[in-house]
């Protein structure tokens, strides 16, 4: 891709959406602007129950996860933030921590914790944590929640995510009503328990890692609990933790709609939680989700910047950074061209009943190519014009392998 | 089955239970106490969007239709009402309508609107009725509902089944959010209208007939308008209106709650809403359902009696009156099943994370054969031992065809 | 889109397409000589088993419906065949009937035989046909098949397309193995009666209108019965029969691999044999479609020219002609890029492992904006820049109700 | 349970039977004969990619399981037969394993293959091993097949079970003609390194641990692979392998309609390969399982004999030996159940067109109450009437808690 090529089609890029009444400038204000969180478990290679296979270089400890996501940050321009998981990334002097991700422009976002595995506590989650139906082992999963609150606040983050993997494997092992009345108690603790300025990400999973039943299962179950803890609760999405065929962008419409859309974990899939890099599987799909979301911000029905932004993806065959930087660019192009949507004449498709027309205008927002618009936000915040072939040039890949190992394997997992 | 064998059944029976604890006598007061609504619709032959094929004999008026829910009465003594259908079912002559029904022992279960199909009406509910873009149309879907709720006053209903057909084909079509403030302000004027003693049943639907979005796709999404609207409005679950693999159990579970759940369409299927013979598919899912029903009840979430039931499945290959024989009697054997769980049993087990234990509870009610249990509550209620064996000796679909004619297809389908 | 930005666009396009090797004379010729058929029942609005909306002016007869296609074909000069369904359109005067064609340019496609309705045949199909127990309504059925050969002879029509309904709807119904025997036995019969130039499309269908088994629910069993029947006897892949998640993209491959594929009947769905508009639900899966069809093409695994195409979806809530149009572009579109597949670089990515290349490969293609390329080829053909905009400046609709009628329905549905 | 209560059940169940003209000896004789195999990783707690929790006196090598698998034997008399999995379970003194093996009844079942984990072999299977698109990774997943076949002859096996892992994650990773080619010559390999009364059990899956295509996704593949390789390779069905809403006992009875049936890995599950305790989900569609096997095997389809019975299923949150005597006893009454069915009054409803009779008959053997038949079975073979009751009872756990630690880790998960 020749300099002279991207301007020519840049131009022409522009000439078209001129016509369509959108400002390049602005577009890329916007496209620059929209920064996604990379969570400390995504730079290592994921795996299945089935097995893991390493990719080397692997970042040892935290300080090695942030350059990875500096690095990233470098690149693409597209992300600022990490998203840490407590136990696996507890820093060891919060100091030089906050002082390493400063130096590399990386912002701490939300905090992850985690009931859903032993990793030496007095009590097992075997049984679950915030649902158990025995009261210390409850309270452990609350003080672990808030324990992870003290670390964020230590680091400067803003929010808490929980991702309950609570449930039974068996109709009769769970008391549905008691396992939701226990979970709604324990959050309330969590949520009693955080600064005033920070907010509760409620994530919602119908299966996996229990196949029966999950506490919290659907859109509907997080909301519920929410609405009971306060209004800095609101309900994650993350795109894989749906049954099939669900229409998640309506989904997110209706969050916004009660203005209780917490943020996002980005990822695709076609049968289950696979984790998949995002846009790989249905693009047309998370440009519909875009849709929605730039929408219901335009509506007033939630605002923009109400909403967290994290992909949550496992790399199993692919290396994690090249990934990262796929799936940064797959959210920043639906992002894009659902921001060509031609919204006035949308909203008289749908008033007047014309279907055909209305399909249409979605079709040719998402039919135009906005790779150079995406390239140009890129180059104008000073990341690489491709960072994928920068990646591969510079052999980074390689590089990190000499520096790190090959057996190197991230922390925590 | 000789009475002999049935009273030796019995009695074996009787001995394990009280093993178990369980009083025969109190077991099949409950069960005779257990009634089931009939739709006006399941009388005649169902079809499919490739066709229908005729049965013969098909009431051709509501007359007609009050009969056969009278004959099925009488043979099962597990129905004692019958939901109506509007316009297909608009009597002619109240007073008469209700005499006949007196006189047959059938009371009027809700009532049922209708505002997915064009019948006639002003305006066409091409593109929605309740949420339909243009308010014109919308209040003509809104009086609709009023005329239903004045027909049921004049009938002794007490209650509105709201199915709501709406939502869109295709991606952009229709403004979800809009769509869902319509739809709520729209149940808000028919809430508005039901006398104080009557219950509004709000069903949800994840697609079919509309492919792509529905308003009211989930328990999430209706329940969400049912706060809105007041305690008298609840969800109601059809057992065929979810997305694969769904837990329907644990949404009854979560209705039950919140003090909102409105009751059942009883079917069964195996890919989407198929509206099969209740019972026939996945016999373990009904069974866990009563399970929770009865949990729910006895732990005060929810008052068994606030609770409706209805069948609703469509005939496509079977004779309508021998299948609501089937299913009446597999929803009995299903409630008696669930009845016999030792629920003291259970707790403890799920208290001590004793998963085996749990399922080996519940399997030894589900696998307790209570054919006689409920043979001798029909009995005793005055009906008959054997209900199909009875309709098929007396020829009974024979007399309707000789009667009502072999073309005589059940009015309003 | 004016004349003027259309051609700086196809230049910058076809300047790119120069740098992958690619020659846009030679990819207009592809685009421009991919036909595909229109069914003659996808003239008229659709509708569900809940109800129909008329559209308007739809076609009342057999010379209307070649009529719409013509027009069709006049603006997007991407069909030029259509496909009968007997006993719909049956033909009064064949003579005329072909004459009336060849007039609008438009040739016999394979014909499609109906066993799933009855229609005042003398045995109903209720409980089958082709798999039916009883011999003589196999029979009938048989015979039903052997006389659509004849009227496609008639017509010089050269294929049948068997989509058989057949199944049930209860465990127990059905005897699985016989049916299956008694299908295959059936099929022999009406493949031994087709001339030695046609060819047998045999679909599949995992459920609807049968909701517990379908004779031939899946490409495994479809294929089974194939090659018991002959060499001109594939497989026709419906995008709309699959079970939920299912990769279709690799059976097309499979199919190829055995050289098994018969063709496609195009549309899309989210949830089951929703027949929407091709690409308005998974653009990104017609995609990868069209790139295992021209790899197996390309590859010699199954000669391209022998594999058919159709649209089959059901209108329920647009105008049929403007869905036809919409659909026949997103397929050239898709076709289009999958055109412009680097597969030497693929192949390269897939013998070396590198799975992120290989995506990138892909995604290159599909994200580039083929509009300009698709519109010059219609153009080139005679075609019009821009049908849809085109039907609606013409008042196409409006006239064809003028002509036709408010209420005019299409025969046969 | 007394004995007494026992004896009284079975003799009124005796009566029913006789009058249903099943002879209770010689239902008791087949049960009795009905044995299923035991894999030797089902022995230790299983786990997800979220984690595992340790049960405690898991089996620390192969001797220690063989112990196990012979006391569920001694209990159950369900299970004489081991299934091993290589390389977790090579026998370091075959001659010991062999002898140790056969003081406890225990036979060797199909032996089980692994080219899905990385265990220190040469090459990797990251990219795939019987696919793998590098010659000599497909060959050392060949020789690692045939040391395979040749540990089990050792030790007097007589099958292969082959489940491959490898697909692909991402659209364009994979090249899926050639996956399948390439795995189709290795497999020949394999099949052509078996001694001549071998048997090759040929699994499918449709995704997991690949989540974008799996090589043998489905029974159509399997079986078109099998018919390549030879007589003795056939299709084995687990019964977690499929995609929502599948009828498995459709694709049984296709399968042994071509006598191209292996065998089954029992399980159940509810959204996907949950590998949850048999018949804790859908104990129904175990029963109708069962009918379509034992139908097959009464009308000549495929020997009865010919076909392999294995439990695979993983136990997260119970005992694995109280899940697998739970398994074992859920088997057998299915089993039961279905040798129950009237087949002469099924077919001729089935012939008939008796939709309703023939639900009947099916549930009427369903509903049975079987377990005082199987428990006599049971009895009579000289195992316990009450395995459960007697496993906790007899405290086994905590014996072998003692005996082997409490965090003893099942060798080769």
């Amino acid at each position: 891709m020749s300099t002279d090529f991207h301007q020519r089609s840049l131009s022409l890029l522009s000439e078209q959406l001129a016509e369509m009444g959108k400002s390049t400038a602005e577009l890329i204000s916007q496209i620059s602007a929209f920064q996604i969180a990379v969570p400390s478990w995504a730079l290592g290679a994921g795996g299945t129950r089935f097995g893991r296979f390493s990719i080397g270089g692997e970042p040892r400890n935290l300080e090695e996860k942030l350059e990875d996501i500096g690095l990233l940050a470098k690149l693409t321009k597209r992300t600022d933030a990490v998203s840490l998981h407590i136990p696996w990334d507890i820093p060891k002097d919060t100091q030089a921590i906050k002082e390493k991700a400063s130096s590399l422009g990386i912002s701490f976002d939300a905090m992850n914790s985690n009931t859903f595995q032993d990793y030496g506590q007095a009590l097992t989650y075997k049984m679950g944590s915030l649902s158990n139906a025995d009261a210390a082992t409850r309270k452990q999963a609350v003080e672990h929640n808030l324990q992870v609150i003290e670390i964020g606040k230590s680091l400067g983050s803003k929010g808490l995510t929980v991702w309950l993997a609570d449930g039974s494997n068996f109709p009769g092992q769970a008391h549905f009503r008691k396992a939701l009345e226990w979970t709604t108690d324990s959050l309330k603790e969590i949520y009693g328990g955080m600064p005033g300025d920070w907010k509760l990400l409620l994530e919602y999973k119908p299966y996996e890692p229990n196949f029966y039943h999950t506490v919290i299962p659907d859109w509907g179950t997080s909301s519920l609990i929410c609405r009971q803890l306060g209004d800095r609760a609101k309900v994650l999405v993350d795109l894989g933790h749906h049954l099939p065929n669900t229409n998640i962008e309506q989904i997110v419409a209706t969050l916004m709609h009660q203005n209780l859309l917490a943020g996002f974990h980005f990822n695709d899939s076609k049968y289950g939680d696979d984790d998949l890099s995002t846009g790989s599987i249905k693009p047309y799909q998370l440009f519909l989700i875009f849709c929605e979301l730039i929408g219901g911000a335009a509506d007033g029905a939630q605002n923009w910047n109400s909403i967290s932004w994290m992909i949550d993806a496992s790399h199993n065959t692919k290396d994690p950074l090249e990934d990262l930087i796929q799936a940064l660019e797959a959210i920043s192009q639906a992002y894009a061209k659902a921001l060509l949507v031609d919204r006035e004449k949308l909203t008289h498709c749908q008033l007047s009943g014309d279907t055909v027309g209305a399909q249409a205008v979605l079709q040719e927002a998402f039919l135009t190519d906005v790779r150079a618009l995406v390239r140009e936000a890129r180059i104008q915040s000073g990341g690489e014009p491709n960072p994928l072939a920068f990646y591969r040039r510079e052999k980074i890949r390689e590089k990190l392998i000499a520096q790190r190992g090959k057996n190197a394997q991230a922390s925590g997992l």
